[in-house]
């Protein structure tokens, strides 16, 4: 099997397994519990707070776990934002970010959506003329989820602080954690959004990273778990597997950009054998070493995935939150300029440090015998 | 060891933590995804909602599968309350609805608490008087978590749909849910929340039940998963757990509650031979096996706890969520009409169908030893 769909979801690493599997055997009770074996629970909750902060550089009590990206995104647009506050995002966000701030706007929040570039960069001019007096914050993707672009964080963040001392800044890392070196106390970012299942990691846990005196208000109240942020008793398990997962990333984050990036580059190299294509992800360091999106004259993208299935190699045609909805409803593809024609025939090859090169050559050999046979069909 | 704190967490069953491994190891793609993989996890996902279904006679469209009991209760508290409509609750609620509601009361929602009486059970006639035209929600407890008192659930419907067209109903059964017989058919209940962890299923894992043709505002927002009520990628590990901990618990319903009931009994029988307690939680119908409830005079409830450690069994003083905290915190022994003494002294004893008669005895021996020489220095 030749698994490209890295960026939809990865598989649970054999160590973030066992670590699940000895949670619920040995470390199942409530970490609320007074007696001794809640205090072992709660122990491992603190162990896996600290290696996710590791990850990007944050002091344990920064990290507040959450049941995954979404609920991180929804936290802090929903926590924050309230009538009449102004937000900024962009044109190419994921959707627990586009349809949040798209449903606030409905109860009287503004909203500047900033394009991006044919690269799927944001405009820094226009993020700077955009900030207002009731600017309450600003929201960006950090790794573009279709297309891979790495957003220049660090000059937003300098933007946005110069400009207002109100506004927070936000990024939703789901894509780029464990990918891409992020230090917080470098960054000065206000709140970030990560993801178990993107990073070899358990589904269904994620965290919000909020600096250190901020505040927000919870969506979900109750027992008053994560310092009364996050209500509900802590999913143990699902906590030490993303614990283990980011201390792998954290661990190997040079080793594994290299591998993903050498990936990129030979994929896009043997390419070149191929006719007819657009590259829609640039091999530069604006993108990501875990995405490579391609469009194929003459193909609509669907066809050729379950094409590629018969070879036993998945991939995508999109982020798999829009996968299964009309291609029409793909808008970062045409937010970076593709014509509808190419945004129809667009693949979404996304790796992992698991992947390696004698899959590439697999995937290079399948399209090169099913293309001619589609772009035949398709005529 | 003798864990009798089932009603804070259970352990995760064999056949839950095989299958959670089975998903992650061959089904662990995004259901989302248009490929086969993603056909393959959503499979599972769709043959869970069936099993979860299954435990309360829903049909599987009825099933909204969420992170856990807390965030079911907070969807149909934040979902259908807006300032000025009217909520009827009880004084013994879990924290994630009488903390949700609290917090909604700040903001314009007119609240009603229901007394309970000395059983724990609310009073149908001021339920009746209390229901207003503006009456928008009755949210009542099915199975109180401290005490296991079972509300008059059927009574509880028929009184509000009578009086009110506009009202909907929601009982919390995290703890009834797989313990008593429920059939939603029958009750015609509008809203059910459900845990996976409190039947022996996995953490980070629960359920909305929401009768066919209603509707509700989600409170995470974002790619549209289950029929855009929860987004956020379908966590397949946990919801095939909590499949399997369902069907284990509709096949084994009778057995089960038989079981309890037993050991409960056989409990409160054997507590005879010691002196100076109280038992507050009767043994009649309107109780839960699963929870008896015990107030030792002269005693602190934490010291008894951390006493019956050293014999390695495991109680609790009071809910887990706020177990931690200071014991005057226990809402709800003082609203039954325990004296500040008797909180003072209790211990839940909670108890699942994993549990054994020798347990019990291991207890009630440990008991022997401990309260003499505890109550001795307590003076």
């Amino acid at each position: 099997m030749v698994y490209f769909d890295n960026s939809a979801t990865t598989k649970p690493s054999k160590e973030v397994v066992e670590a699940m599997v000895d949670c619920m055997e040995n470390f199942f009770a409530n970490p609320s519990s007074a007696h001794g074996l809640g205090l072992k629970a709660e122990k491992k909750l603190n162990e896996s707070r600290i290696k996710v902060g590791n990850l990007i550089g944050a002091d344990p009590d920064e990290i507040v776990f959450t049941s995954g990206g979404s609920e991180a995104n929804n936290m802090v647009i929903r926590g924050l934002l309230k009538p009449s506050d102004h937000v900024i995002t962009s044109t190419i966000e994921h959707p627990s970010v586009y349809n949040t701030i798209k449903s606030l706007e409905k109860s009287g929040v503004e909203v500047t959506y900033l394009d991006v570039d044919r690269n799927g960069i944001v405009n820094l001019k226009e993020l700077s003329d955009s900030i207002k007096p009731n600017t309450k914050l600003v929201t960006i993707m950090h790794v573009n989820n279709e297309i891979g672009s790495i957003q220049p964080i660090y000059d937003i963040v300098d933007i946005v602080k110069k400009a207002s001392k109100k506004a927070k800044v936000h990024f939703d890392i789901v894509q780029s954690a464990g990918k891409v070196k992020i230090d917080v106390k470098k960054l000065g970012v206000d709140y970030l959004s990560l993801s178990g299942h993107k990073i070899h990691g358990p589904k269904g846990v994620g965290a919000l990273y909020m600096r250190k005196g901020l505040n927000i208000s919870p969506i979900i109240t109750g027992g008053g778990q994560e310092r009364d942020l996050r209500s509900g008793t802590e999913n143990i398990p699902a906590i030490c597997g993303f614990g283990i997962a980011s201390e792998f990333c954290t661990n190997n984050l040079d080793e594994n950009i290299k591998k993903v990036n050498n990936l990129k580059s030979y994929f896009v190299e043997r390419l070149s054998e191929i006719d007819g294509i657009l590259i829609n992800s640039p091999l530069d360091d604006s993108h990501i070493g875990n995405i490579l999106n391609v469009s194929f004259d003459g193909i609509r993208g669907e066809v050729l995935l379950h094409a590629l299935e018969d070879y036993d190699i998945y991939v995508s045609t999109g982020s798999a939150c829009s996968a299964k909805k009309s291609m029409s409803k793909n808008y970062v593809l045409p937010a970076i300029g593709l014509s509808s024609n190419q945004v129809q025939g667009a693949i979404r090859f996304s790796f992992s440090y698991q992947n390696t090169i004698e899959e590439v050559d697999l995937t290079i050999d399948a399209l090169k015998k099913v293309l001619p046979f589609l772009r035949r069909i398709n005529k």
